[in-house]
């Protein structure tokens, strides 16, 4: 499978939802597969809050392939053969395309921080707009993407009605609810809490110990309650002590462990601005109701949720059928029989994998 | 109503479950109602993680009444015109009993603090049972609590069979669940990655922003999914901007407000503490199995639960049930309708408190 790395630089203004502008901006990206000759083999990949651009393969020397590696690859679902995949950093993130931590005007010393405008959903999908149109893409075949990914998926069928055949958002939303709001809160403050957040103000890659337990609440979320009672029970840390104060149950190593380690490859300041970002998710804005909003879109609308997931229930996802079955589009529903959890579109890759390759085949066009 | 606030003392040393003593230990209690001749009529109330021994009335100028007043007074379920209520601050926590803020020795400026050994479900309950027992009690008509509470109810029955004619533990478990040590765990960090927590060594009364994003943390708990919706829905804060990064939504202005207040009365060191009681929880430490540990209840076991918990469901008190059933113990298992979450137990009185009437009746025992 080829992968190419780039970065795509915009000296255009981009106008943001906020009335803001980002200028310059950038965007960096992955690409898997060929582009045909009359490109009309694309998929767009959309990440979700942690995620990157790198969704698929390995690079020298990496233990790790991408987060999707699973489902994106020669003979996979998103078959690398067949199809053109591109995968980009979200603006706002900090894996290379423009976020908080970036120079505030070119060659300066001095970085955004508090400064970087709120980014919202709808401008991670305008800055990938902007991008497949100066690579001269004029149609998408699909994209699909989970959680934070599938509020993009999503976005894009509204704002960009035509401009992708197949719109696969999974397990998401429509309209971020107030628990996960409150969630968000709760890792936001968390992370203010520490003082050697500085209010924005830390030295960049700084470990910050308030992000290392925010990623702690986030995990209570991306799996279910009975997947840590599946992987974890009751069992405690051989070498800890069962009446130390700081003695580990098994589920607390773990917690400890990933905690930790997330600081060390993600940036405290773009986790805020992406919680910030999912939390005003909410597909009608802008618009006088949900109806009018699901009326925009014109494409085939396909919804994977799982029965688990516990960050977006899957209620949220029959009710976008519903408003999609009221204003008449075109949008199937698929629910995956699963106790994991939200993070089984990462993790049960192959219970929905043979989805999304009969949806690019055409296969389930016969259920409209 | 009758309210006593006393504090009794001890001299001889409080055994621990981790093999540590306490030297000397105090235990701060509030009762209501009068204690009848032959000391029949006393019931004693345990209390949740953030609760005190003020379970009802009110001191002069307060403005709220205690935690369980609508349970607790003239003519209430637990009638303080027929019963003598006790309710005791657990030995931990921080309204006078003692905890790690206590001094280490008599006399001594110096704290416990991290020096302070673990408590455990058991320990608070041996630590009631003294106080019972130098209060001349034989016997209690009935053990009442919920949450923290509900273990306490559900290890006296346990440890001391016999002693209690009615067992009545509410929305609680009897092994904590990975799923609810990781939340502990994620509270725990919060707190430890607040510098100014200083291991330990922060000044008394300071108002650690760490303990206000663990109180946070805790709410994503105490009520449900659908309770966040029903309250806040996406309202957003009139005042705040909604392109603002700390611009607020209803939701986030009430953790904040719960979160931030909570520092003012209750101490980081005592949360931890009584967090680590309640992930070491198991009815079954001491016993060679959960139904070895049933078997040893000898008194009316009556279980209340809340269909929508989703801190302890109610599949955790229906295991309860099936064990007691198994061994053949006496076991009533009640499931309150309602989608409000964990605090049922403190909000929705008015939907479980017939029950309490009933039991302490002996209206139920026809059931057995």
């Amino acid at each position: 499978m080829k992968i190419e790395t780039k970065i795509a630089r915009f000296t255009k203004p981009l106008y943001l939802e906020s009335g803001r502008i980002l200028e310059p901006w950038q965007i960096i990206y992955e690409t898997y597969g060929e582009l045909n000759e009359d490109k009309s083999n694309v998929i767009l990949i959309t990440h979700a809050l942690s995620g990157s651009h790198h969704a698929a393969g390995k690079y020298e020397g990496d233990r790790k392939p991408g987060w999707w590696d699973s489902l994106i690859g020669k003979g996979k679902a998103i078959d690398t053969e067949k199809y053109f995949v591109i995968s980009t950093n979200v603006i706002g993130s900090c894996f290379g395309s423009t976020g908080p931590m970036s120079p505030i005007y070119p060659g300066s010393d001095e970085r955004y921080r508090l400064k970087f405008p709120v980014i919202t959903i709808k401008d991670m999908v305008k800055a990938q707009k902007i991008l497949l149109d100066s690579l001269g893409i004029k149609k998408l075949k699909a994209v699909i993407g989970g959680s934070m990914g599938g509020m993009q998926a999503l976005r894009l069928a509204v704002d960009y009605p035509g401009f992708a055949e197949n719109i696969i958002p999974i397990a998401t939303t429509y309209q971020t609810k107030p628990y996960v709001i409150a969630i968000n809160k709760s890792m936001i403050e968390t992370i203010r809490a520490d003082s050697e957040f500085k209010n924005g103000n830390y030295k960049p890659g700084t470990e910050l110990k308030g992000l290392a337990a925010a990623r702690m609440i986030g995990y209570l979320n991306y799996i279910s309650p009975s997947t840590f009672e599946k992987k974890f029970g009751r069992e405690y840390v051989k070498t800890d002590g069962m009446f130390e104060l700081f003695g580990r149950f098994q589920v607390e190593s773990y917690l400890e462990y990933n905690g930790a380690n997330f600081p060390k490859w993600f940036d405290a300041l773009s986790y805020i601005y992406l919680l910030k970002a999912i939390s005003l998710f909410d597909i009608s804005r802008g618009f006088n109701s949900l109806d009018e909003a699901f009326s925009q879109i014109k494409d085939k609308l396909f919804l994977i949720s799982f029965s688990g997931d516990t960050l977006f229930f899957p209620q949220e996802m029959r009710d976008i059928k519903k408003y999609m079955d009221k204003v008449g589009g075109k949008c199937q529903y698929f629910e995956i029989d699963s106790d994991y959890g939200h993070d089984s579109f990462l993790v049960e890759v192959d219970k929905f994998d043979y989805l999304i390759s009969e949806i690019l085949k055409g296969d389930l066009d016969a259920r409209f």
